[in-house]
């Protein structure tokens, strides 16, 4: 039987897991690979700390190099994370002929395109299954289980720390800050939050999803990303009178000619399946021409959800390894010579429902005042709504408009803020009410 | 470019919907898999019949021996059904050297360990993501994204026409006969539906999940199956009191010696994602030890999600085909020699927890009789409901035991059977209120 050798880089908790599954589960491994996957080093900075696996003696190494330019290695695991020696040590293993297993979001949708290039160039496979919700297999899926379908529309909640928050604040009602405080007790965000609160992390996501939806390159720049730092239980309490939720959804909606991809709190019906998706679970809706609708669900984030991930990928390149001499699936699901340059809809021309809240001071005539600014906008109203209670001499007013354009929704919230009874910006979540798409 | 030629058995729904993709699809599956996947042939015994697709002239054929035979096929795709000529079909195909494609659960859950030797005597593949939940992913996810994950259990709604029923009578208050009449007119139903409604549909699908669950063979066999006719809406009323839902699931739990296998209306609590499944929809909750709870959803019928599992079976086995001289993966996910025996627990040994209804004449003491059977056969009783309103002279009494083991809840109701004030034979929903497992 032949053995695949596996050399992984950084030793931190997806790392530790990675071993441990390689190290303490390798009969089961081998029972459904038929082959050995053996890890030859992991290599940490750290090789002090003590971490939950017991590793062979000089299995635990600093030099990562040597890993890289070890000619037995077959696959190369980066689990460093990051931007810079995270990319030097995948172009140099790409270069030595190695196939790469990564979970490092930010680096692919950022520098994804020159490594699939060197992946390319070099005949060797990079893969990233734990990149985009842990142990969600929708990676896997969109290449290979919609090959005959057209995707649609992709709507899902990628941030666990971003969901925690907003199901503390509807279920517990919760303010903002003590929904985070308690999501950083539990180890649910990390003590600076900000790439997951501000929708970074999720847009990192979407635009790994976007490439591999329809083959074509990663595009983060131009994805449209609001964070959930702006929310109050206010705005929940309006949703939930409306039979709406808010959660942190990552939207993608394939046209013919563009993409609309967009990252920011959404209102969805309470019927809507990503509405039943609570704590920190993630969960993928696809829509396509053939299938319908489909959604995926489970734990985005966790050493062994993650390292599950990170061992599927393992034994995929393994299993080809074992039987041909060339590479079996294109890095994206497409050929390379197939992938599309990615058009983004600019956000300004996005169209779409708006929960528009503002606080006024409740001197009469200010509601007609708003009114007409939307109405000079082209924006119609559906909905009125007024609460009683009182916030620093204001009272909250909510409108629910009809279709309108982003555009000159931003217009009329520039000159809605300008009036004397508004103290402060009125605030936008989108809605999307269309359950199948 | 090398072509791909695929022969398809059998022009009824999915057929057609299969030759719909691959005729009028050609380029998005050229764009995917880099290759022609042409459609040479397909047959049927009715070619006069309108199809909603434009066949090239000659190819839809009345002789499906001519397609088996064509030594140009590399993949033949059974979509004919049922468990005669179905089987003599594929058997031929596997001899002379085909890959196989279907969608036959049942004619897979009674004779797939037979094929599955044949297939490997001949080295090819037989592949059957159609079988299973539409285009849910879910042979290729247990197969190839739980490598390292040892799947504690499955716990799935496989039956669309039994979900349609319970959902018309859980939520619109009809009953079972008026659900059944419903879901016949929309085509939710065949006009003969025992298949669907007695749990076989069901079982059968189970038997192929047990086997890419663990590599063992297929067992319809000693899989307890119970349908939904018996439940009625008094049952699901009290379901709904008790925060629980009724669904016809499919469960499998898997111990180190012996598998829970099992189909059966079950309770479960509201906030079980399985209770959010609604209609016709089709969803698999997954449990692993590195995963934790994963669930998938989707469409388990109709004529385009069907097909699109059945294009993705023969992208894959095409993309194996283009660049390597044998096999990649099992069948099973576990190569053949790794297979092991099902050992089933027999149901008697069960141990759950218990619904357990009667109609009881309004007689002092019957409930203390009822309680006492229970307690001679150590069921202990956690709550006892009993409604006001007369059916026919009784009313219905409702126990909800704590654990209890099956054996002795069937010697239980055996006996209350037979108390004079007992006019009809009591029913049991078993309960599982375990969240994650």
């Amino acid at each position: 039987m032949k053995e695949i050798n596996i050399g992984i880089l950084g030793c931190g908790e997806i790392g530790t897991g990675v071993a441990k599954i390689l190290l303490e589960k390798n009969d089961l491994l081998n029972k459904r690979t038929g082959t050995k996957l053996n890890l030859k080093y992991i290599s940490d900075l750290d090789i002090k700390r003590k971490r939950d696996v017991n590793f062979d003696k000089g299995m635990l190494i600093s030099d990562s190099e040597k890993i890289i330019n070890d000619p037995e290695i077959n696959i190369i695991v980066e689990l460093i994370g990051g931007e810079t020696i995270a990319k030097e040590f995948i172009i140099k293993s790409l270069k030595n002929g190695k196939h790469v297993v990564t979970a490092n979001k930010a680096l692919l949708s950022t520098h994804g395109n020159e490594l699939i290039e060197i992946a390319g160039e070099n005949q060797v496979d990079l893969a990233f299954e734990a990149s985009t919700a842990g142990c969600i297999p929708i990676i896997k899926t969109m290449k290979e289980s919609h090959v005959g379908d057209n995707i649609k529309s992709i709507s899902a909640i990628l941030n666990g720390t971003c969901n925690y928050i907003l199901t503390k604040i509807s279920k517990q009602g919760f303010s903002f800050e003590q929904a985070l405080k308690t999501a950083q007790e539990k180890g649910f965000a990390e003590a600076d939050p900000t790439l997951d609160i501000e929708g970074i992390d999720t847009a990192h996501k979407l635009a790994i999803l976007n490439a591999i939806a329809h083959g074509i390159d990663f595009n983060l720049k131009d994805i449209h990303v609001e964070g959930i730092s702006r929310i109050t239980p206010l705005d929940i309490q309006f949703a939930d009178e409306f039979g709406f939720d808010i959660k942190l959804l990552a939207i993608s909606k394939f046209h013919h000619d563009y993409i609309e991809a967009r990252v920011h709190p959404t209102m969805i019906p309470l019927s809507h399946p990503l509405s039943n998706v609570e704590g920190s679970m993630n969960a993928v809706v696809i829509y396509g021409d053939a299938t319908g609708q489909t959604m995926l669900y489970g734990h985005g984030a966790g050493m062994m959800p993650t390292a599950s991930a990170v061992i599927n990928d393992i034994a995929d390149i393994s299993r080809t390894l074992l039987v041909a001499s060339r590479k079996r699936m294109p890095i994206l699901g497409f050929p390379e010579k197939n992938i599309k340059k990615a058009v983004i809809l600019p956000i300004k021309n996005l169209r779409t429902r708006y929960y528009l809240r503002c606080f006024a001071q409740d001197n009469p005539g200010v509601l007609s005042k708003i009114a007409g600014i939307l109405g000079n906008e082209d924006i119609s109203i559906e909905s009125v709504h007024q609460k009683g209670q009182k916030l620093n001499g204001s009272v909250p007013v909510v409108m629910v408009t009809h279709m309108a354009k982003e555009e000159n929704m931003l217009k009329a919230i520039n000159k809605i803020s300008k009036l004397n009874s508004i103290p402060e910006e009125p605030y936008i979540i989108r809605i999307e009410d269309n359950n199948e798409r």
